[in-house]
């Protein structure tokens, strides 16, 4: 197999939330970007985003080589991706304008070019279906919003994506800092989402039932489990949880009372009436600070964890896809 | 109501992980601990996890008035409660053995003296049947293990417990720097175990099914929604994940997506065969790396995340229990 050349050049597809985010963390990391959208205030917006976004990626660490002037925009397709080495696709959630787009991009694109979906409800073996020539090389690389802060990319291949296709793609995402994970089946909302939809729907069951105000769960989750969840891993945790015994002794010692929790946890049903005590519940936390306070709040205080866990030496995966 | 005496000596029952901890905790805070247990080393253990437990304390700021002679032990439990203001009772979970000590101390103990049970899996309801005196003033005051690190205390009555003991208790663990939750009915893991349990089945059945593997979910967990979870809550996230348009626009855009999720989450058995590989991938991932290497590790990140986020403005719960 010839070498293939590195990844410097990136074509973004769609340039709303996700796709701005992207092309700002991509800028940081010295990468040049062709953005496209076809929205009429696409460039505008995106520009505005990456000009909000440059304060917290200047904590984070910028490369040398990054620069504002790296950024073009074009509302034409062929031209957004011509030269690119990595398409990053954010498309509408349709599963018939998504086969359309990459039959389209599969004729633009030299066959090794990554094609990677950002999708978090379709799946690659979908997808990959327009694309009829070079299937092999697109795939699901989904990162966690906002992907400029969330350092989370899942790669997860379609029926027809080559092992070569998703080891280039993880190994290019680690290398501008990125935690991938890699998913060995397709799963509906691979799984970061998957895990954040567990523990929402007991949080949303507690408050439904009147067990516990939006206020106090928040609390519970925050200052208890989400402590160490911003720290480290589950399956970690309870290794330690286990004492000098580790994971053995800790499921031996737990297996039954989490097992009978299991047994005990909800299953809401989102009927206005529901939604409305949720809501209700929320805005009693929220009071009177606004969305802009609360988000800053939010991203500051990540901001400060990042710095934490990156200035450390990694914990929580020494073996993860990129090394595989 | 006459005004009763601020809360300043704490008698402890049972000194294993969970009572040398509240130990360790109460101390810190500068108040008076006589801490009881049947244990033959019990006295040595106590003291040994004192000390261990000491500079991560110092780190988080201990009371002027903290001072390791405010400790005192002795097997008797009469001696040992003689003069508490508060008991916080971290017995073994069994219900007879509980409604037993319940019932000496109620006969030991001034009414206006709060008795506060560690129990994550026995309700209130059942231990107070055991104090046929004074059950009001009975009440489950759980922490998130290691109470000296992790700042929660759930708080919930029984069918007997007092309103005011209610307040009283959530007013005393707030006043020493604990984030308290009230739950308004009694649940099985009370709030946080819940979260935690609705997690962990999710993790381990994508492991399980092969899906991903430990190190790759401890990643999908750490560097992606545990981030923001070690930062803020659910229901506030989700909040603030609704744009300008808040949990209404949220829950608009999510609920469809999120409930077809809930549909395809997993229900593991922890059969042995699963727990095996559960613990393989556990220890693929663990690698060459000892308990104690890693323990400290998270310990380290995490009192550098409790620094963060005590330095800042409140933004979880301005309206928590203590306030109710």
């Amino acid at each position: 197999m010839t070498e293939v050349k590195p990844i410097g050049r990136i074509a973004i597809i769609g340039t709303g939330v996700i796709g701005a985010s992207w092309t700002a963390l991509f800028l940081a990391k010295g990468l040049e970007v062709v953005a496209t959208d076809v929205a009429p205030n696409a460039e505008a917006a995106l520009t505005k985003f990456v000009d909000n976004a440059k304060p917290a990626l200047q904590r984070l660490g910028l490369s040398p080589k990054a620069s504002r002037s790296n950024l073009k925009f074009t509302a034409d397709l062929a031209e957004a991706v011509a030269g690119a080495d990595l398409v990053q696709e954010n498309g509408p959630e349709r599963i018939d304008f998504k086969q359309k787009l990459y039959g389209q991009l599969d004729a633009l694109l030299p066959s090794d070019v990554i094609i990677a979906s950002s999708s978090s409800g379709l799946t690659m073996s979908e997808i990959q279906k327009g694309a009829a020539e070079h299937p092999e090389r697109c795939v699901i690389a989904h990162p966690f919003n906002p992907p400029h802060l969330i350092p989370l990319v899942e790669i997860v291949g379609g029926a027809k994506t080559s092992k070569e296709t998703i080891r280039r793609a993880a190994e290019f995402y680690t290398s501008i800092g990125q935690r991938t994970v890699r998913l060995n089946k397709e799963m509906p909302g691979h799984v970061a989402n998957r895990l954040q939809a567990a523990l929402m729907r007991e949080v949303y069951y507690l408050v439904a039932e009147g067990v516990v105000s939006a206020a106090d769960v928040d609390t519970a989750l925050s200052w208890g489990p989400g402590l160490r969840w911003g720290v480290m891993g589950n399956m970690m945790l309870n290794h330690l949880g286990g004492g000098q015994g580790g994971i053995e002794h800790f499921l031996q010692q737990f297996t039954a009372p989490v097992t009978a929790w299991w047994k005990t946890l909800g299953s809401p049903v989102l009927t206005p009436e529901v939604q409305k005590k949720l809501i209700d519940s929320v805005h009693a936390e929220v009071g009177s600070r606004t969305i802009d306070e609360l988000a800053a709040e939010r991203d500051e205080v990540l901001l400060g964890l990042l710095e934490l866990r990156t200035k450390r030496p990694e914990t929580a995966a020494p073996h993860s896809a990129a090394a595989k």
